[in-house]
């Protein structure tokens, strides 16, 4: 099953954390919900009883984790996520917005951890059932106005420290110049309603 | 890191649930204690608090667990057992016998639930950070003596049925006459006896 027979449309918000894509992907989905459009909105890792399971152990886990692990376990997440909730979404023709998706993984665990890109991405085709989104949007901020933003509690991935959100983020900029069909830069340090016009108006004329 | 850096012997048992193999393992285990060997024992999945954590997820989810993210979650228990607790005592000398390793995957994921083998080496090779068994025993017997053996609770995996683990059973009898020299075929129908002095005899052989 691939992105081919799939009717609804999937829209991933990609970014370093802190850019505010959460905020974004809720804006979209309360402007399309007040389209009529049947729509679902999902979060990486969790989303599914088993996927949250993962999440917990991901975030929260008090022991020492292997990277390789760490980006095994994501992609399980994902797996779990896309064969019982986000095909069957797509094949009946409803929306998923998605807060992070298969991107990430390349992100964090290749850019930021230094894992195998292709070993990532073989992993990535496997664990997606090799769907892709129709767009994503990156949204990008600087790793100084990211670390203002978080809040104070973070989880063990957050608190990775500069360095590492910055190779993410350089990830992130070199995937975008790769597929710039498909991933729209978004500059995040514009204000939430002038991101929000921006992003609806790339979904208005690309996928309505 | 790889095998060629290791200077403690790995050896690990295979076959179809309800073979004998954990038998045979813990008494390996014992004999070669006796002889002052430094040794451990460990299980797949689990053999870490992380592992194990993924261990009681894949065996006794409630919910229906998509096929990839079961083989995603076994790669990934795997990953952390080599990384924190395999590597570590090969390293320092320390001989491991595991009960199940890689191959386990490609004979239940790949031969049980026709997953791509290509995809699942491919996620073997990284989540073992390529460290491959020094000996490997499949002990082989028939599904209908395993199933005879089989206590009457059984976990999600084990309840697959007949034809299920005809496949597994399949996929070991030709791992085994591909990799000759690495997977040591014994005939689990013997008694537990003759089958440990076999095993013992192809031990001191080749490892001691």
């Amino acid at each position: 099953m691939t992105e081919s027979t799939s009717k609804g449309k999937f829209i991933t918000f990609e970014g370093i954390d802190g850019c505010g894509k959460t905020t974004q992907a809720e804006k979209l989905l309360e402007l399309l919900e007040k389209k009529e459009l049947s729509i679902s909105f999902i979060r990486e890792p969790g989303g599914d009883p088993i996927s949250e399971s993962i999440r917990k152990l991901l975030l929260h886990a008090e022991e020492s984790m292997s990277d390789r692990a760490e980006a095994l376990l994501m992609v399980a997440s994902r797996a779990q996520l896309t064969d019982k909730v986000i095909l069957p979404h797509l094949l009946n023709g409803r929306w998923v917005i998605g807060d992070r998706y298969a991107d990430s993984t390349l992100a964090y665990q290749g850019g930021g951890r230094g894992l195998s890109a292709a070993a990532l991405e073989n992993m990535n085709n496997f664990g997606t059932y090799t769907l892709k989104p129709d767009l994503t949007f990156f949204i990008d901020i600087s790793v100084e106005e990211a670390n203002e933003r978080m809040s104070v509690s973070r989880d063990r991935i957050e608190r990775e420290g500069t360095e590492f959100q910055q190779r993410v983020r350089d990830f992130y900029l070199n995937l975008q110049q790769k597929e710039p069909e498909r991933v729209i830069l978004i500059d995040g340090h514009k204000s939430i309603d002038d991101i929000h016009e921006q992003i609806w108006s790339v979904v208005s004329e690309r996928l309505l």
